[in-house]
Parts: C-alpha cells; sequence; structure tokens
C-alpha cells in the first residue's frame, strides 16, 4: 500500500454504526444508512451485522456497485438523471430500487420509460436551498403524484429532504430546532396526502440531526452517512466528539522546518480534499494525531494542517509537538470531512491491519 | 462511461504544450513539464510529441506509473519520503531518476541505502514557505553538499524552487516581479556553488511565471504542469485566457429551481474538487459553458457554479442561461483548478471521442 494510507477503526466504526441502529430501533424508525461515506461493500458488512437492509447512494454508478455487494434495496437519493434511465432499468431486474424525483419533467419521463417496479421518493427542500420543491409548492407535488398514479411502474414511497443547514448550525439547540422545522414542513405534506397515500413515509437525513435529536416523532425513516466515520467538522457542529472519529490519513512526515514550527507531510488535496473549516479562528485542513498500533490518541493541542497543495500538507504544531515528530516518521490526520477524504482513498486499512477495498472506477 | 465526464480539446492541449515547448527552446532551457497535472501515459505521448523526453512528478506511485509508460529521465519533485525508498531504488534500475531533498538527515539516510545512481535536486524556498530551504542557510546546503560529495551514488543536478506565491498574484507585472526575485535567489547559490559543481543547474516550475515572464537569462529548467490543460484560477491570474482552458466537466442537468434561478447539476466536489475562488465578488467553483460536438464556447456570462456538495453542483444562472438550459441535458464546467478535477477522473474523453485512460489506484 502506497503512503498516504487511510486507516480505518473497525470497533469505532461498528459503535457508531450499531449506536445509530439503535436509535433508529428505539424510535421505530426505518433505518437506511447513507453509504457515499464509505463507498465498500465490505464495510457495508458491519451495517449488516447491524441488522440493516436498506440504503442510500447518491449515484447510479454507487447503486449497481452496491447491487453487486448484495443489496436489494437501494434508494438513490439524488436528483434522477433521465440520460441513465437503461442502467436505473438494469438495476431494477434485481433490486428494490428507489429513486428521488423533484419536477413533473422528469416525473413524466421515467413513468415512459421505466420497463421495472420503481419507488419514488419526492426530494422536498425544508430550509437548505439546494434541491428539492417547496413544501408550499403543491402545484408541483400534485402534478407529480398525478403522473405516479397513472403509472403501472411507479410506486410512491414518500417525501424526504436532507436538511443540509445543519452543517452551518452548532450545537443540540440549534440543531433539534431546525430538525423540528423541517420535520414540521414534512408532517404538512403528510397530513395533506396521506389519505390518498396511507403507506406514504416521511425520511429525513443528516447526520447532526439524527445524531443530536430526540424526538423522531412523525417520522418514518433515517438516512445519516457521515455518522459511520463523523470527523472533525462534526466535531465542531458537537454531533460527536474526536473520539468518535474512526478514520485517519496516516501521512509520511518529509520535511520540518524550524523557522516556522511547520512540518511537511506527503498528504495534500488529493488525499484530503481541500475541505476546510476554520478552528480558532485559523483555517485548518486536519487535526493531527499520533498513530499507534491500536489506534490513535486524542489530537494534538495548538496542532493542525495549515495549509494544503495537490500533494503537500504543512502541519503548524506546537514547540513540543514540533520537537517530537521525526522525518521518516507519520503522522494521523482527522480529515475535517471524511466523506471526501474516504472517496480519495483507494482502500482503508483497519487499525488490525486488514484491507478493505471500495469502490473505484 | 458514467457523467460527470471530463471532456479534453486535444488540439488546445497539443496547443498549450508545443507553445510552452517552444518557449523553453527559444529562451534555451530544459524543458521538464510536470505530469501530476494529467497523470496520464496517453497525453505524455503528446509531449513526446512536441519533443520532450524530460518530466516531474509529485510522488513515488506516480514516477513508477510514467516509468511503466517507457519515460526514461523522471525527477520526482517532492521531499524524498524514506519510507519508500525500496520503491525508489527499483525505479532506479531503469530510470535516470532524481529526487528532491531539503535535509542533511534525508541526504545521509539516501546515501546510506540507494542501490542506484540517483539524481539530488536541492529544494529552495525563495518565497513561498511551503518547502525548501532558505537560499541564505548555506550551512544546510553546505551539509547536504558534502554528503553528496561523499557518496557514489548521489548526482547533484542543481537547485529548483516553485514559486506557488504567484497564485496569490495577478498579471504580467506582479508575476514578472516574483519571477526575477526567485531568479535572483537562485543565482546567488550559482555564483557560489558552481565552482564546485560546475554543471548545476537552476530549476523553476510555476505555471504562472512559465506563462508570463519573459527573462529566464541564468535558468536552465523549466517544470510547469497545470499550462497542460490551463483553467478558471490561471484566467484570473492572467497566465492564460478562457480559450486556453483544455479540458470541462460534462454534467447532467437533473433539476431546475425557478424562484432562485438556479440549476442542479451532477457534478460535486468529488469531480470539481472544492477548489474555489472569489469571481466578481461570489465564491465560484467553476465556470459554464455550452458543450457541442467539437468542443465548447466562451463561457456563459454571469452564470456560475455556486456551491457544491459531494455529488450536487447548484448553478446559478442569468435568466437567459436559465432559460435556454433543460432537465436532461448537460452542460460543461471550466474547473477552477483542472489539476485537482483531472485527479478525480476515471478517464478523459477527447471531443474527438477518443478515451484516455490515466493512473488510477
Amino acid at each position: 500500500m502506497h503512503y498516504p494510507r487511510l486507516i480505518l477503526n473497525e470497533a469505532i466504526c461498528r459503535q457508531n454504526i450499531s449506536k445509530m441502529a439503535e436509535k433508529a430501533r428505539q424510535n421505530n424508525l426505518i433505518f437506511r444508512p447513507h453509504f457515499k461515506t464509505h463507498q465498500s461493500v465490505g464495510i457495508g458488512q458491519w451495517f449488516r451485522d447491524a441488522g440493516v437492509d436498506c440504503i442510500a447512494v447518491s449515484s447510479v454508478k454507487m447503486a449497481s456497485y452496491f447491487k453487486k455487494g448484495g443489496w436489494k434495496d437501494i434508494f438513490i437519493a439524488f436528483p434522477l438523471n433521465v440520460l441513465e434511465i437503461k442502467e436505473i432499468n438494469r438495476i431494477t431486474e434485481d433490486v428494490q430500487l428507489s429513486v428521488s424525483i423533484e419536477s413533473k419533467t422528469v416525473a413524466g419521463f421515467i413513468a415512459k420509460h421505466s420497463t421495472g417496479r420503481l419507488g419514488v421518493y419526492i426530494k422536498i427542500d425544508t430550509g437548505h436551498h439546494r434541491t428539492g420543491i417547496d413544501p408550499f409548492d403543491t402545484g408541483e407535488i400534485e402534478d407529480i403524484l398525478n403522473v405516479i398514479r397513472a403509472s403501472e411502474n411507479l410506486n410512491f414511497k414518500g417525501f424526504y429532504t436532507h436538511s443540509g443547514h445543519t452543517y452551518l448550525a452548532s450545537g443540540k439547540k440549534e440543531i433539534t430546532a431546525i430538525h423540528d422545522h423541517s420535520r414540521e414542513k414534512l408532517l404538512g405534506l403528510h397530513t395533506r396526502y396521506s389519505g390518498s397515500f396511507p403507506g406514504l413515509i416521511l425520511s429525513v437525513g443528516d447526520t447532526p440531526s439524527c445524531s443530536l435529536a430526540d424526538d423522531f416523532a412523525a417520522l418514518d425513516e433515517i438516512r445519516p452517512g457521515n455518522f459511520a466515520f463523523y470527523d472533525v467538522m462534526q466535531t465542531l457542529i458537537g454531533s460527536c466528539t474526536a473520539e468518535n472519529i474512526a478514520v485517519a490519513l496516516e501521512c509520511p512526515v518529509v520535511a520540518k522546518h524550524h523557522r516556522r514550527n511547520e512540518l511537511v507531510i506527503h498528504g495534500g488535496a488529493v488525499h484530503l480534499s481541500k475541505e476546510s473549516i476554520v478552528l480558532n479562528g485559523e483555517e485548518s485542513y486536519g487535526l493531527v494525531v499520533q498513530l499507534s498500533g491500536s489506534g490513535w490518541a486524542e489530537p494534538f493541542k495548538n496542532t493542525y494542517v495549515a495549509r494544503i497543495s495537490q500533494e503537500h500538507g504543512i502541519i503548524r504544531a506546537s514547540q513540543s509537538v514540533f520537537d517530537s515528530i521525526r522525518i521518516g516518521g507519520t503522522v494521523g490526520i482527522l480529515p475535517v470531512h471524511s466523506c471526501l477524504t474516504a472517496n480519495l482513498a483507494d482502500n482503508y486499512l483497519t487499525t488490525t491491519g486488514h484491507i478493505i477495498p471500495k469502490m473505484r472506477s
């Protein structure tokens, strides 16, 4: 395996999974985890071990990959791309596939071109303003439902949202307020349409809400993804603490610059991604940990990845950390956004020494 | 091929290559292009066609890849990672390999452990402050040179720098000032050490300087990489115009949001990278072009990728562009930073319909 390599702590990851699975059970929710974070059939097995049998993915390519891995109930939680209808039809041959619709144009297209039975979720924008229909735009919703009603192949699953604006919030109070607000909007739709679609479900997805909210009354399904690994961003939001982070990028230390207390690592934008956050007033691309055979300790204080280019990472270190780290060794970087870091990895190396493959081209 | 897909205009790319090759010839410079941008043996052939026979890369993995592609003179322009000494030694069996050194510690290590003949460049920090030795720190430089003198396997090639601070500058005047400043610092080292190393070369690398500077007197080698594709960032710096950009990401349009003139595309951080720039006061992740069979037209005005998440891109469009683009079609995105976008692609699709593979895991 080439350096840098992505180290995965299986015990922490399984703990994150079982905790969320348990929360879903206690709240009587379908647990449909989003697999875009890990993109790995091997890690998917850890979810199966926790009782999971349905998943969400973010592309048709990913749906095909997990179909090959034996998953039978897959929701592509991304606006349907009509250019991929052939591959979508192939997947429905073996899988209970659901797709995301937010316009009557696309609804009409799949009603006409789908060859297998297809579940349909309607995407609702509850405030994130990325994708989805405004919940008060009942005209567009009615139009889509009419297309579904008239089609033999389309099966209305329900309404789903992704309250991604929780990523800009912090702490249980703020997150819960956003969660409750999204829930109310979905509830309005439930009241309006459950008469004609008695089985319709309400599905929510973001990791901050699923980690921090306590009240899931009236909701039917959760689809968090990031929680399996968590990351530095989630510690700032308050969804987790550093001990819950399950991945660290192992990076060789290749140079030390005494005059500015900076360490150069092989670990750049093509490994960590360019996602950054502001930590103590400074732009940061990751926190630094000492790796050991069994995992890693808590992040070093006053030490962080301060700059990043294609292959270089520049760590600004406290004096004691600077002195303790030697050229030729490695350090671990806790990523700012684990989904993007994992996406860039070829595979995972567990702290117990196993290589776990993931989806690549 | 899955969408999104990276479209490459071969004619523009070859033009960028031949223009830079010609500039090197006219200035009597060794042209050692950096292949981290395209990471493709196929595109490497276009450089060969322009007379190139030596290259720079940014990792040992990339050196191995281009060795398999038949390249015989490779410089790994990244601080040597002692953990990869075995693979480095394997590469020297077939290749004139050069490495980058910036400490006596690492110099001592390779003097002891290299099994083949190895060229050594000393990295000089001329103001970018990422890596390299301060040119006035002649103690450290002397120490490294003494290690090289005492070793039979090490061959001192010369001093190299990467004036990456040109990326924060704009226009010919500012870029040329940085270039001249870096050149002066390297010249001081030449004066000091060319007596004992008469063949030592001075090598510079950044695309802005190589594109905009006219005076390369006393320099021996240039190592630009990005210029082969260029990108939106380089148009802002002034290294190129939009017509010189050789790559565009073809993204399906999957939703339209009339109330805010936003288009949703399948094209996110896992395709474009999270690199952004400020354009007309707004954060932007790419410009938008209409693709045609033979390439693309100039970027739409007042239209840009305003937000990005893992797989989603959100385009904020002018009214006329918004009205003209339909769900189910595709648009091209000119990337902010083509090196990172190309890194994320599985391969290239040329505007003439050929698939060109690139390095993957």
